[in-house]
């Protein structure tokens, strides 16, 4: 860490400082310049909160060098995390596409999309139960039943699931659950995150509507921290002054996730844009920018559209993208 | 609800969409213009799922009139929510100032703050106990300790507590709790918001970071449609572009709220700015353009001031901005 | 037009409005609901200022239905513009790469890195001899001699030129320049996209920093409606909270402005990201989503590459990502 | 300027790089640590391109120590400067309301408007006479004619002027309006920029939709670097993810820019939230935070009112919010 002290700063002042700072273990080098002193720390420099230094009248600026996340930091860990979740494999130059419906809805949907998706080269089932709404008069999701519908489908057809969870409590339901999910809404409800990180789950991590890379490695950190390394990061847009799409896509994460972190990085194309028809290009361009995975809603029936969410694709749209996904995997990886 | 129809819809496509939507409940009234036609939707359009409608091929617009917050809504209840909180009023034309640590530390910590900012002015005592931090590698809170110690310091000054919850579980340890905060992370945390909307607990509700005032409210109606209507609307300020400031207050959202709800509005000016020096200026834009409280950090010991948060303020500094809250709120309300 | 009023407004208050309606020449259509009346506008609906109306008392919503861009709109042009430049052409399935340095410096620079981009498969040259630069203290390009260097590089390498202009006053000397660039940062200087919409010149036209895709479209109008229908649109990423990478690439913008518009739709990945690593797969996912092209910093001297912009990469680079972008056309589109 | 230099650098790239700052006039001074090497620069840092620093593969953080923005720098010049305009003064205790209407339409409404608010406490008038619409097809103001309406209304009150210039061709126009007016979409329209600085005109400058403080500086920078240092700064919202509001006024810009820059500083209330019923709360909170003086829009016929802006207030209350405002300023300042 580096602290650049004003040159009004009192000698006083300084020596406080270098005490306080010598007083939790952190060794401090001083170097002399036109305008200021430059202060070079060394050593447990964890302990050192930047926001207060910063806070005290003469110090001008403060600069932590070291990243704050560790377990998920690719510098001490240069390899691609590669998680394996039934025959699927993800990361490593493993890719994985995820499907299915927005929400459960019964035994008869869900079997259906499973059989169609899987059919068109989805290697895992994605359907949401517990579902995250806005307005609480809106519907909650089938919940627990959700689950069990879910289940279903995969001894059907042998797809692993994912599925999200909304807090500690429902961690029993998810026991026969492969992926768990935690929403953008819960990027940061820490009390879940570190319990999430005591099981052996994999556990598929959205990024928050307003959170930066940075804090998106510190909530995976948590997970990690806790003893579970098998994290998935999931960009599925964020939030910015555009309104012809319901969030901004943001394809840089991509790439920048993947040189900070050695963790598998997916794009969910359906929630960034909220509309089917940017769903194609969208999840064309992760594929390109490198991402391991997509995640997509598909809806099963074409009579029934009305009732399907803005943003899901037919199976037969999925399949062609997948065709297409093919082709670009084989020509630049 | 008002539907746009492009003038190349199908006789057909029109046919169908107006019996589904009789099928739920809905009257459907047309209005044939040059290009298109206009659809006005009466009855239950509470069941009309507008993300849907406007994702068909030949619907230009779809345009919702109710605002879908009620309990929380200005045009059902005119009048200002007065909440009462020990001695203390909120909204209305009463005025809360609640102040404290940042954390709850110690016994002699959180008593000698307690005395000093009640003695300035303050009408409620905040403390932080579970604190929610980026990092899992940050001090995370004496947590029920911490509210131990609160209780002790609201037996000896007699003043209210207000302190964070992070998750359900710990709902039992803020049994004597007078105000639980819902920080800005937790703001669509939905499962919490119900819970809390069970107990008979003041709520003090923060917006989130990348909320919209409608999603606030929508939060606040998590709350209210379980039973408990005593929440209080917090402005803590948004993330945008800017980095001089930690985070950007909406000032705006003070009589922007007040005009869609009948809640208390409240602003917290340490976290929005994240510099001890901009409390003040905010405290009392805040208090100029309407807010019914704030919310403010303050550390105690001068001797120490290394140790607390960039964004604390002296009792002094505390005192003096309560005396210019009195003279601004004298001549102006 | 639709105008949603409350029930609360008076007859008399409606009569006057409609009266001043009828008086620009708007045809109005009532419907009666239960909270409210729907006002339905028709003819010349352009007259009538939506905010104005929004802020009379009584009204709750207004919808404008057609799209304020009338020249760029797909609605009206369904099908792609293509724009022919020298032997090039861009849009409407043809594909053009522009490269070359950040600023002309030099004969020798502009020249080499002119062959060097050519002999990699550019169609076009940039160069920048006018630099907005957010300092005055920064060197602020060779202006009219940048000009002149970018010209002999045309001669010598026969290859068409785009460079950014300024002010009105500068038109002159881009007599020569094939296409005329209009930066970010004068996206709405509106005298300026009027003064160059008298002129012949292709106009490349980037995206505003935070301007939304509606306000783009209309951006283009300005050039448009003075006569000049040759405009490409330029998306390079736009200003979030997220601090990572310099600007955040909107890459649902390409789909979403074919959608909305004619005209061809372009990337500059370097700009976007400000990081020469990440030029390449913002890019390659540019050219999945379907731009019609990029345009790409290039410089030359590996040995004084120190010198060089942050986001540039070498001929090399760019040489093998325009075999990348080949493939993948090749078995997408 | 410190530059953090990663431990895997290889002696030979940081000889290299020591070498290429001492022939551009910087001294170098290392500190060696444990996980890399910290280099302290002095002398010619502003030389140093940071974002070139930056992108070298072996540098992990490059920080500027000195602020960019000189004659601007409250460091430099600690004392307010005051800002004087016919009988008016603005900056170092001096508050000064601008009012009038949004655009100027005729002699009988700007000189009407113009006694209006000269009676009700206004030090200035305002009207827009070259307007930036965002659509050509709107309304582009009276233009010269404009400003000669201005004129007479200055001549009749004897108050002084204070228009919006949109290029660098109308300077001639503006030979006798007291306070040229920057666009928020102008900010950063270099080449105006620099010409305004060659005038002796007062320029107020407005802040852009999405500038950080620090551009805003820079901009007054480049009026300033040209000789001219009378510049007013004025925030007028910045664009963000809320859409209950036209813009959000970031209101910690005022105690922030005072702390960073000696130039006055005043808010655009109006603009900011683009509804007449913030405009009184929004003007306090400025005051009340230290704003030097408000810009306010007022228009003159009640009658008429349907023609006017949104975010226009009549003269009645604009009379009595400065008497609100000289109540809040008689207590606080």
């Amino acid at each position: 860490m580096i602290i650049y002290v004003d040159e009004q700063a009192e000698p006083k002042q300084l020596e406080t400082l270098k005490e306080w700072l010598n007083g939790i273990g952190v060794e401090v080098h001083s170097l002399k310049g036109e305008n200021g002193t430059i202060l070079g720390l060394l050593g447990e420099t964890q302990n050192v909160d930047v926001e207060m230094i910063q806070s005290l009248d003469f110090v001008r600026k403060v600069v932590k060098v070291k990243e704050p996340y560790k377990s998920s930091n690719r510098q001490f860990h240069p390899n691609d995390t590669i998680i394996e979740i039934g025959e699927a494999k993800l990361g490593g130059g493993h890719f994985a596409a995820i499907a299915g419906p927005c929400s459960v809805e019964s035994t008869e949907q869900i079997c259906g999309i499973a059989k169609a998706v899987k059919e068109a080269g989805a290697t895992m089932l994605r359907g949401g139960a517990f579902k995250p709404r806005t307005s609480p008069y809106s519907f909650q999701g089938l919940r627990s039943k959700g689950i069990e519908l879910l289940l279903q489908a995969k001894q059907i057809t042998g797809m692993s699931i994912v599925s999200e969870i909304m807090d500690i409590a429902s961690i029993d339901v998810f026991e026969h659950v492969d992926v768990i999910q935690i929403g953008a809404r819960n990027m940061q409800n820490f009390e879940l995150l570190k319990e999430l990180g005591r099981t052996d789950k994999v556990i598929l991590l959205k990024r928050g509507l307003a959170n930066t890379l940075k804090e998106f490695l510190m909530s995976a950190e948590y997970i990690m921290a806790s003893g579970n390394e098998k994290v998935i990061l999931c960009e599925r847009g964020i939030r910015t002054f555009e309104t012809a799409t319901r969030n901004t896509l943001d394809i840089s994460a991509i790439p920048m996730l993947k040189k900070m972190s050695h963790l598998p990085v997916i794009v969910d194309p359906s929630h960034a844009a909220g509309r089917a028809e940017l769903v194609r290009p969208l999840a064309l361009a992760a594929v390109a920018a490198g991402a391991d995975g997509i995640m997509v809603e598909v809806h099963n029936d074409p009579e029934r559209a009305l009732c399907d969410g803005p943003q899901s694709i037919k199976p037969d749209d999925f399949k062609s993208l997948m065709g297409e996904i093919e082709k670009i995997r084989s020509v630049l990886f």
